[in-house]
């Protein structure tokens, strides 16, 4: 069994190549060539969640073990940590155990890469709303999928700000102008993109059409019923709702209130995978807003898995272990 | 991250320890202190099956990951597979992971010693019906729980047998008189504990009631709905049915085709957990069949790979990774 650790997979999944396979994994997606059975939800004391998300696609089965744990907040342990197992689908032989939490983080982000690559490739300026542990990614995404020279940060408490500027320039070698603003607004009006990444149970956005005109904006933070990131202006005068997983319309706060309370109907939810299959070219109207909602699914954690289980056997990194 | 290998497990172990961790796994169901979610179940290929196992109990998270490959019967890797992921309930850290092969088959062999000690620990005689890599650990735990002098085997494939003995007699010190047979009805005669461990579709026991008198039966084997090692005859004259999980009743064909058709009546059906909570002195009538079947249950894995991880800490057993 190999061991992948924080390390390696940052080492071998550069956000380039991370976007690479999220297309495969939207073309795989498209063709309905995967199993995905029903996610294994647990509640485990308080807001503490245990989450499992299995997969089976290409030749692997995938597992990801998935803890969010609030009431860690001022303890040692992350918030969000995750495993994932790999079993090979032809024989059913364990394969690998990889570290979950930088593999999340990464394909998050270049799930949003993807989107930020096709609505707006050519984008100067990003707004980020939410400096936490999955911003860093998201910028990292911005880097690779577009021409961005300038991002403007905001986050409720600002303390955070420096620790995560920091962080990025560990990470990231992207010369980058980053500027923190104290106002939503500002932010939105200076940004090409915006992307939002909090856990918010209310919107973050404000509630101002003009606001968003010509803007591409990118939800990656809510991915519960009763989570929501996005004001209902955002939706007055987009031509479609860009999603990433058919499970949103159930499970996501952004997806549901929305179509619930028609501010967007039905036929203009559009799948990610859909738009990349029929390679309709969407002209970015610099009119109107482009909305895309990522919520994530266990297909994509699977391509990423098998991805690196990969790689790494071909490089030979990694630990391996007799179990 | 400590990870525990099948040698790790079998070093760390001993049957009897097994036993006494099954017992307070058997109060905990008794006191409903644990939380199982449902099993995730799928269906790979042909008879290829991926089954998730995840419970909360004491102060872990355990998820037992099987697979259970009869494809694999012609190839090097085993039909049957599992990994075992231990996370720390309080904080939600990962902090292990143990095979699940070896932990699987003490663990089982463990629940029929618990039963061995109770209905009949001074048996001199255990008659083995299917000598899979189970069955090994059925006599393990016939060693421990009773007083076992003879051991007579019975398999429908004769040459499995001597690789068979050749394995136990590798693991197992004990001096033990073993005895192939060719005809179930003549192991039966000659045993007090009868114990079956095969996948049957359809009953390995003769329907003669007769045969049962007296007799201690085990069945092991069968887990889904069509599967069936007892016949009717069985259960003429049995006072109790004796199971080891309320789940048993939807799942397994050996204990929803004896309520269906009537053989046992619901009120005979009895858990080990309170029969054992209420410490009721079960007297082995000569003249009845006492018969128990296990399923087993997730909370059993989650109690041995508990046990193993504390003490694999406390003795510095195993593998330690920073994932």
């Amino acid at each position: 069994m190999l061991l992948l650790s924080g390390e390696d997979v940052q080492r071998l999944l550069p956000m380039n190549e991370a976007m690479g396979v999220i297309k495969e994994a939207y073309r795989i997606y498209a063709k309905k060539d995967y199993q995905m059975p029903e996610r294994i939800f647990a509640k485990v004391k308080e807001d503490d969640r245990y989450l499992l998300m299995p997969c089976l696609a290409d030749d692997c089965i995938s597992l990801k073990v998935v803890v969010s744990y609030p009431s860690n907040q001022n303890r040692e342990s992350p918030v969000t940590q995750g495993v994932v197992l790999v079993n090979d689908l032809e024989t059913g032989d364990p394969l690998a155990v990889v570290n979950g939490t930088v593999l999340t983080a990464i394909k998050t982000g270049a799930v949003s890469g993807v989107a930020m690559e096709i609505f707006r490739h050519d984008a100067e300026s990003v707004g980020l709303v939410g400096t936490g542990y999955q911003g860093i990614y998201q910028l990292m995404a911005a880097c690779s999928a577009t021409s961005v020279k300038k991002v403007y940060l905001y986050n409720r408490t600002r303390e955070k700000l420096k620790p995560f500027i920091e962080e990025f320039r560990r990470l990231s070698s992207r010369e980058l102008e980053i500027i923190s603003v104290e106002d939503v607004q500002e932010l939105i009006r200076k940004s090409d993109i915006i992307i939002t990444a909090t856990t918010s149970l209310t919107p973050v956005l404000p509630n101002v059409p003009s606001l968003y005109k010509g803007k591409v904006v990118i939800g990656v933070g809510s991915y519960d019923h009763d989570m929501r990131e996005f004001p209902r202006a955002l939706f007055e005068g987009v031509d479609y709702y860009y999603i990433d997983s058919e499970q949103g319309k159930v499970e996501c706060g952004d997806i549901i209130d929305p179509l619930k309370n028609g501010w967007v109907k039905d036929e203009q939810v559009i799948l990610m995978s859909d738009l990349l299959e029929q390679k309709k070219k969407v002209e970015a109207d610099r009119t109107r807003p482009i909305v895309f909602k990522t919520v994530s699914m266990a297909l994509f954690d699977a391509c990423v898995a098998n991805y690196l289980y990969k790689k790494a056997k071909k490089l030979g990194v990694g630990f391996s272990y007799r179990i």
